[in-house]
């Protein structure tokens, strides 16, 4: 796979700001894209572009999301692709699209345009490449996000990397189609893209893509907003020259995936806007999954709780307050509440049968006081499990979003 | 009515801090209860004492909610009612609690004992009393919230009047008897006391006032937290002696019951903790009543919108974006988005069928300048209509909940 970013591919400042991402022959895709019912561009476009299960290249721009710019902003996303598949002498349909940044903007084609033709030559299989693909996706990101790791397919040695962005604007919750299913709770602009000289059959990739997602980026949340560009894809093209995957290939290859979309996601939520905390809450014992995916969602998007966090203050009210508005079932004498760290896997609790234990408020305030811990809760009612990766709410969050009115260029997505 | 505010109920400094309201003789009375499944003891004890649909007093304490207390805070609860029935020479079941503040501590007995012993003494029907009730049940309020109007059923001069204490933890959802229905979307402590010498029968006072706080206190938000505590209580002591209700005077007196609960409500958001502006968000054209109701508070609590409120930034790609989030139905190209004024009553749109108006950014600048101003939005695709009173997210917010826990009285509620 060959990548690279560079400037002059949208309007923001002079960073680097468009990146392509091509493989040498065909490959086979898989994509997850935003459930949010007002949809960018570029992702009706990949949704449309990937149906067939194949793509040989990617482009993505920042600094404008491409996203409620109606007819016009459709056209210019099948512009981008078409492009570039003309540099490439592909096939438009071969070519999927990004956008991230400012809602209700028209692109700017003529340096699209302009970029396109340049970035081509510079297209590069080198780490260094790949550094700068994903520095070019970046918005309010204040560092790129990457990661590459090689396993064993059989014989063969496989590589799987990955790049992402993502900061505010951040609870994705994403689906092969961008419809939500009806199961599906409701959660930013996060992009990734992954690539693997792995061989997989289409089909399998998109099956192995939505379980990894589920675990991971549809895991995390900065703000609770779920943004209008969230899109996640994988291209698969063959050259490690595996042969047909075992089951045991496959738990490998799921595993490997899964890992990179967890860490990359973890990214995410450590560089969230202004954050200066990440908690993974755990929730187990709820009466059904779904009910442990709200209680967590609950907790995790909790203006109070998350102010409680940026405060270091072990606050239990506020958590079993954000449970008991959740629509999980939840009963106040069954709630236990705990925490960890990844260093110290002993776990404190400040509450155990809705409670308060002896634990005093110096060790609680320790326990919350890395800069990552994670908060447990046991709702004792059944055997629903969830994690959600969150962060806390603090004043640099909200001078950042809240801009400058009088400096338009400083309001954000 | 007689009332009275003093200090000695509660622990949290020298403020008044424990209230009263006595009626001269029996009162009907109704209640409307948090709907959160963590439910502070003074709301259990209420729901049960009010099930007659009669009461005679009511005793307040700040600064503890008496939440999450176990048995003692139930035990703590009742002899609150117990003592101030004593003191009246009233049965417990006539006299109804309420408390409001921190989480997860027990009631300072001594102090609460010693308090009523002594606020009986102070009762009073003059404005100040009721004004001394106000500012005992005020937590991190910046100013008490009190109304009283006066009104004509038949021939006859009825005055109604209330109290409110809310600032933070403030998006009530409640119910006559503290259960959620399924209908009921999810949504402080807020805590309000009605009174009037008004004679209504139980069933229709309860009626009346599940009327007024579906369209007032049920109608906020601050910061999207449900408190374990929201209360409204009212009681209609019969004194202004007033004939059987006709139909008109039913009407007199449900308007005249929303505006009290109306105005109140509106109180508790312009002194919502940090905030710098009230926005009222008025949806209509939705598919579904729900649907309406779905869509102002996606977009009510999304903390990107919130932020651009608090920069006065008519950002309209994050208020699509959380109306696309929303579980409403929503259509991309039947989206209009305006802005009015109390003082201008043209509407100035920023968005029309989904595409960005002709109107200059230093216009809808000016639109979203104002401390109060109205978002209306319309999804154009129904009769369903939602108004949402709700507020920005400022520093100032994030700061006084972080709190500072080498001063653990600093930790709020």
């Amino acid at each position: 796979m060959k990548s690279i970013g560079t400037g002059k591919g949208s309007n923001k400042g002079q960073k680097r700001d468009l990146a392509v991402i091509v493989s040498e022959v065909p490959a086979t895709a898989a994509g997850m894209f935003t459930t949010n019912q007002i949809c960018a561009a570029p992702v009706k476009v990949c949704v449309n572009h990937i149906a067939n299960g194949k793509a040989q290249a990617v482009v993505i721009n920042s600094g404008n999301a491409n996203a409620c710019t109606g007819p016009r902003g459709l056209k210019d996303a099948k512009e981008m692709a078409g492009l570039m598949a003309q540099e490439l002498l592909l096939q438009p349909e071969d070519v999927l699209v990004g956008s991230t940044g400012r809602i209700g903007l028209q692109l700017p084609m003529p340096n699209i345009r302009k970029g396109i033709g340049q970035i081509v030559k510079e297209l590069d299989d080198s780490p260094t490449a790949a550094h700068h693909a994903a520095e070019a996706i970046m918005t309010s990101d204040t560092q790129p996000k990457e990661i590459a790791i090689e396993f064993k397919l059989g014989r063969q040695t496989v590589r799987l990397g990955g790049i992402a962005k993502g900061a505010g604007m951040i609870q994705p919750g994403m689906s092969p189609n961008g419809i939500r299913p009806a199961s599906m709770p409701l959660h930013a602009t996060m992009l990734s893209y992954l690539t693997t000289d792995a061989k997989i059959p289409a089909a399998t990739l998109k099956r192995c893509l939505r379980e990894a997602v589920a675990s991971s980026f549809n895991c995390i949340t900065v703000d609770g907003d779920m943004s209008t560009n969230d899109t996640v894809l994988i291209l698969a093209n063959g050259l490690s020259g595996n042969g047909k995957l075992s089951d045991k290939d496959l738990k490998t290859f799921q595993s490997a995936l899964n890992h990179v979309c967890l860490e990359l996601a973890k990214m995410i939520v450590r560089d969230g806007e202004g954050i200066s905390r990440m908690v993974t809450v755990r929730v187990k014992g709820a009466k059904t999954q779904k009910d442990a995916d709200a209680a967590a969602r609950s907790v995790g998007n909790s203006a109070l709780v998350k102010t409680s966090w940026n405060g270091g203050d072990p606050n239990w009210g506020r958590i079993i307050d954000a449970l008991g508005y959740s629509p999980a079932k939840v009963i106040e004498e069954k709630v236990d509440i705990g925490y960890s760290t990844p260093s110290r896997k002993k776990l404190v609790y400040s509450l155990k049968k809705g409670r308060p234990t002896r634990t005093s408020f110096k060790t609680l305030c320790k326990a919350v006081e890395p800069t990552e811990f994670d908060l447990h809760i046991n709702l004792n009612l059944g055997k629903g499990k969830a994690i959600l990766y969150a962060a806390d709410l603090t004043e640099k969050y909200v001078d950042y979003n809240k801009g400058d009115i009088s400096d338009p260029a400083s309001l954000g997505g």
